[in-house]
């Protein structure tokens, strides 16, 4: 007998039945008002992390303002932290890097937001940091035994000390030196007095994207063109800038005022992409690897519907990111597609902390049925992943009331049975659905008539690579499959739980 | 020659290029928890106005907390006025009513926010009013006169001063009283300690709908059912209750402990229900008069697509108010449906006031080209409306720079010649882009390759109206006709624009 | 037996344990930046009410900036609630009064706080008022009845209302037909587009000066001197005006463009001014009804000396208001004048609610002993008034554990037997010491060693009055008589408590 | 010719003619609520800082709550940072430290706010710092060359990195490790998981002082007595403590499980206890080094008197710290002592910038004049110290303006001609007034008909030390000798301003 956790009611602020993105950076070098193109960046990758966000800028001699770096962080979204032409003008420069965060926990603090900022020797230096490192907490113990100290409890932060401590004398060397000792997924956007960085991981688990504004207006046009790095390609369209190529995985990118150099200091792998980027995560225009994200989704939706057909009168996407797919379902299947459940989009920061009379209404915040497209029909749900099941419980149960006779759910994604541990937020593997239970079992907690996931054959299919074969990998899929192709030096086996951290101060 | 005013930047936090509902209001009786229950129904109704909110309920001496009236207000999103328990827990009783406003102005203040409250003679009262009325200067004016005070500068407090003043003494020949001195539309909920009352205006310009909970959960089943008033049936729906009737025009609906009964002290006249509320303001998932919105929506771009075919290769929505009817063009012109445009739903309250460059970028903060499905194909966008077509302009330029081969624009709704007097902010006529050129000349405007309108007839079909006909109106459509049915008794004939006010301190 | 109440631990932030002013007012007529001005002279009146502030200016059409009256008013001291220069700058004009508030209640809101305004037929009026009206409650009631419609729960806005509904034309003839009807103590400033108009209720009760600039820097000399009202002296001295006159009894002081006129409207009375205002209110360095202030407290230490000296090393001040009359009472007995408590001024707007364990340890956060001046010394302490009794206690048993070997108390007023109902906050008589107890047992329940009041004879003579003749008298004693000189319509006469009001909004 | 810098209006807030203390420090041990009890603690050390505090709690397994370290630091006063009981809460334990901050520039960021916290190997450890170290910005270039990242621009962080460094492995031992590097003045208290630690320089610049609540209510009794660490006196009374001693110059204080014991890592030396603290910083209960601080300002006037005495009619304190040295002023001259100058302690936090007009009148928002105590009279001021001079001559134009016919100004200090490099915030020497101008001058600049200082024999005489033998110091007087005991190595010779700081992120 299968038993399922009690229906707890959500605030709903926050949907905390998605994965969730760890991250965004930008970066920008060579342009007017970097520090407000980089808000505009971050504004563009607002969708990777709502919970935080913070810019630096530097300015060097030759420009009007205060020459130096220049920092401003807050907690929320972008358009609050950076809402006053104050705050703008407070971040003068030529160079900037923003980092957009989302915290696994509730306690965001201040001095964890990034880009992290350390004064060297040899000057000021800044990382943002989009990914995981797997041995952060190895490294901390061992740097801390050293001497250093730690002032966030952010993984990141080793970046920082491991370039403080480095023999070597020159910024890249010592960059280098670090990126040698961590281990995990990441993608860093660096800026010191000389340069503007982009790092992407050996196995290029997190994006990064080289963008140019050939010919920026107002900007000295012999002083040649200006440089982005962001980790979507919708952060380019933003700013104006054109899209030059993926940073490839294991490469460094450093630009500073003689363009763009590559720097490749690993052996060359073979990357392995997040796949859920793909299914998710990335924002719908945006291009990935070269293929947009969009015509993906509807592709996945599109085989979706091939591997798990049904009978039903309606396709209806859990919003918004369903619809994509929903959409590719309805046209490969016929069946036609309406907005049957409508999402309130104005759900503030916070709410009501509800009596438990309304908390027996089983009140939904943020989604609502629209019974004119469901009420006596068949309805096909389509949604990207399920992770506690809870939101897909309360979905189904949403539209039955509005009067769908049969309630299909059908899901873009494989089963999420494993964790993540490169820079995703997801739950620990004991509170995955998938991982506790079959998809039978699942669909009868869930209430759902029938479910379906696609297969991970299928997704491969849908984006166009001729099948999974692990010796030549074009994704991480270890959330799918377990498959982790970075070792997980700080993860207990056994539980799959991030160890406790040392940090006693809170 | 047509001149076009220069492309200004819009902040984008609120669409100045659209026109807005000017409220939304809820009352709910012998519910538990009422105060809680009417917060929920206005974060339902909260598209019908952002800017401030406020509930007021009633607590009699059978149940637990402080008996009278309570109240509180603020700036801001529902979610956001009543995020903290004891907030709410400060609105105790088993009745109220409550407010959202959006207003015309940025100054809006405190003291202007619904629900009005007053003490009478009989005891207290409280109104919360969604519409215009058209002779509320000369009828303040008259009451100033008087000796009466005015505390705020909403048209909606002479309502209270009326109800002070009558000389008849019961509530309800009270509110009548006043009822036959104001002209204008006007959906109100009142409350006070012996009875919710609902009124609609003669005409039923505005919606209001009621509903009931027939067996609230925990409530005190002798007691019997709960009663709801609201101003679209999503606000039913989240509060489980089911949909009893509309509100009929000139009807007023009193429940107290006797049950609902209905007063109709007007003579009986045919309703003009404002049209815009299923062209744009209303929510998808409501029902409004009868008819789904969503459906007739969709209708209304299916039948759009028959007055008005171009050869395309896709149609493209103005997200989100555009979806449904680009659904139904698509449906119908067979031309397929994609998702041209993302909408960034992160704004923030506020953004950044950019520099000049940025500004020269002609950013978009709220939306985005999603290049995937429009590069080198022929677009058709689908928009509700052209206002003062800023936006328009804005948009078509970037599907334009997006790649898009031709550009057409389909508007679901008959050019927007007239600006509301009855509860919808609209601008006065000489920026009503259609009152001042031809539908070419528009075109030319917002750089289309065409641009077409739905016909007035072409809108009615699509509602099942038989056609227009003076004599037998369904409808208010002013704001497409200039035929307006309630008299404008402050409104300057010449200018259309609403004469200055007298109130002399901000 | 004489029971005492459980000692209870005060927030401090706020002394409950003092009489309290209930207000300041300010007026200025013929000054640049009269809205400053009115600044500076509310920071001077702070001492007269810190819990919210608010000044109206007016500006007319020859004066830069926007034609009308303009507000602001906040919660707070003056010093925050004006500290914006935007603020400043938003209200223009060359006219502007201003009010401090004390409140009654925690509950203090803003629409209580005054200026008052409101538009009446002839125009806008703002008015701020000291004092306390005594048929407040009957008089709203009947203006309820009338239909008036009170927004505020302040007594004070029956002035509005009497104004708005009277049936003379002129302003000056409306606010005499209003102050017939009131019953009580009212210090007035009133700014109309016209006109800056004081009043003073025919006894005089509160007091109201009248000031002048004759030169003021930078204005228009050809536009005369600039006029001020304020409540004492030294809100002249800050703004630079010199003192003209009080304003007397029961006059009428009309300030325009003609110049200074006074209406006296009442039968001539003798006056009673407030005498504890020469005890605690007033500022020491002001000068009331031609006496200062400090010189007045000296003589009654002086006095207080000659009538109950006993043998003491040390003449202690309990800070900051006794310290004038330890002095006086120092010179007289030829004992030492020593600090021997220290004030801590820095308490903050709030304090922590502190635990258990911190309350038994009885701590004082806003007086500590200066164990150096009182240890092994007979100690007396000098105070002002005891009203509940309470931190006298708290006093004395400080002062003892800091090692004194006797203390004895004296108190430059007579003992405190009677409520206020004229504008000072004191509890109701159940809740004054002196009310429920003899010296003796005063004495004994706050561990003084020994206790003495000055006599009533004593405190006049100290002013230099004759002796107390109620033929003949100059001040209100109420509180140490029970002779009050004004009816009091709304207070039961059995509890002395005034009756609750009939306010069901909260 | 003597120029003088045109009068500048003070937003006198802050004053900034007075040198500022910049810190207080606070520390217990095995108490019941140690967080509260520090809150209080640093409450009664509120005159040594006010721009920011902090407090970390430790709370062991044996004790309820989450065992662990606690911080909590916040911007202003303490009752305002700390004013809310869940904030006490979350500061559970049964030790703590705190911090009140004066900074040095407005710039002041939460990261700089102390207690400063880190991990390490063996645990976590915070510091509070009272002093300046001489050699910080040489110590932290080093540092930061070894790859030390600092996150605060405060000098007490080299404490902690010279400490993490440590090759030492006790706590105490490391401790003592980093003290032996570091060059200045400091007062610290320090928490460990193991005890509390206090830390007075070699020279014993500023103060430290141990008490003991023997017997504390509630606690466990059988756990002996809570020990108490302050920098002064006041802080013991406010929590219950018995002073026990004076920390001695250059001992460790380490309170633990065992009690107290004493590590004295220094060669003895003579102390140089900073005389200023008697003069102007302490609080007047305090007894410092076994004076009490009242009774030392009372000689200091009495000896001011005999070497500088003039004819006048009164004595008058600018209050609030020259108030006890004008009273031993006037027992010694005989010349009454009135309070000619009323302070005004509800300045708030800000005030409002004052547009020109008002610059012009010369508002003093802080004091003014008594005219009864002044007028006609001829008048001594006494202040116990001049800096820049130009709150000097506010005052005096204040004193003559009320009618003064003599102003002779009495310091009870001598003139202060030496920057401090101590702890205590001084202009640098070219501010100095009485470092670039004979006394003559300067009673010439602030327009005073005399002026005298109190010599430095007169000084010591007051203080009971036989007259000023450098072989035999009691005390640092280098403000007014330029004898700087310590060496000052950051600091720049000739220009005797600290050199500029790395740091180059704001």
């Amino acid at each position: 007998m299968v038993e399922f956790p009690p229906l707890t009611y959500s605030l709903d602020g926050h949907d905390d039945d998605k994965p969730h993105e760890e991250c965004g950076v930008f970066g920008i070098w060579n342009a007017h008002d970097a520090g407000a193109m980089t808000a505009l960046g971050l504004h563009a990758l607002q969708h990777r992390g709502q919970e935080a966000t913070g810019i630096v800028s530097y300015n060097d001699e030759t420009r009007p303002g205060v020459t130096g770096f220049h920092t401003h962080k807050g907690m929320g979204l972008v358009g609050d932290v950076f809402s006053d032409a104050r705050i703008i003008a407070g971040l003068p420069g030529h160079s900037a890097i923003g980092h957009n965060r989302y915290a696994t926990t509730g306690a965001t603090i201040l001095r964890n937001v990034q880009p992290l900022f350390a004064e060297f020797e040899f000057g000021g230096l800044a990382v943002a940091h989009n990914g995981n490192l797997t041995n952060a907490l190895s490294l901390r113990r061992a740097l801390v035994r050293r001497g250093c100290i730690f002032q966030s409890t952010t993984d990141s932060e080793v970046f920082i000390h491991l370039i403080a401590i480095s023999l070597y004398s020159t910024v890249n060397d010592r960059l280098i030196d670090a990126l040698k000792q961590v281990v995990g997924a990441y993608s860093l956007t660096v800026l010191t007095q000389q340069a503007l960085i982009g790092v992407r991981d050996p196995l290029g688990v997190r994006p990064l994207i080289l963008g140019r504004i050939a010919n920026e207006a107002g900007a000295d046009k012999a002083a040649g063109p200006a440089w982005v790095l962001a980790s979507e390609s919708c952060a380019l369209d933003i700013v104006g800038a054109e899209f030059v190529r993926d940073v490839e995985p294991g490469e460094i990118v450093v630009i500073d005022h003689s363009g763009v150099r590559s720097i490749k200091p690993f052996a060359p792998k073979r990357g392995h992409f997040c796949v859920f980027e793909y299914i998710y995560f990335a924002r719908p225009d945006s291009v990935l690897d070269g293929h947009a994200v969009y015509d993906a989704r509807k592709r996945i939706g599109a085989e979706l519907a091939r591997e798990s057909a049904v009978e039903a009168d309606v396709i209806v996407p859990v919003p918004d990111s369903g619809v994509p797919s929903a959409m590719g379902y309805s046209v490969e299947s016929g069946i036609p597609f309406e907005l049957g459940i409508i999402r309130n989009h104005y759900v503030g920061r916070t709410f009501i902390e509800p009596t438990d009379q309304i908390r027996n209404l089983g009140v939904k915040l943020k989604h609502s049925a629209n019974r004119a497209t469901i009420e006596g029909r068949r309805v096909i749900l389509v949604d990207d992943s399920i992770v506690r099941g809870t939101t897909s419980r309360k979905i189904v149960e949403m539209v039955r009331a509005a009067g769908a006779t049969e309630v299909h759910m059908r899901i873009s994604s494989p089963p999420t049975t494993h964790s993540c541990f490169y820079g995703i937020d997801t739950p620990e593997r004991s509170k995955l659905l998938a991982a506790q239970h079959t998809v039978e079992e699942m669909a009868h907690l869930i209430g759902a008539d029938s479910l379906a996931f696609i297969s991970l054959d299928g997704l491969y299919r849908a984006l166009g690579r001729p099948g999974r074969d692990p010796e030549q990998p074009f994704y991480c899929d270890a959330c799918f499959t377990g498959q982790y192709p970075i070792s997980l030096a700080d993860v207990d086996v056994d539980s799959q739980a991030r160890q406790t951290e040392l940090v006693t101060s809170r």
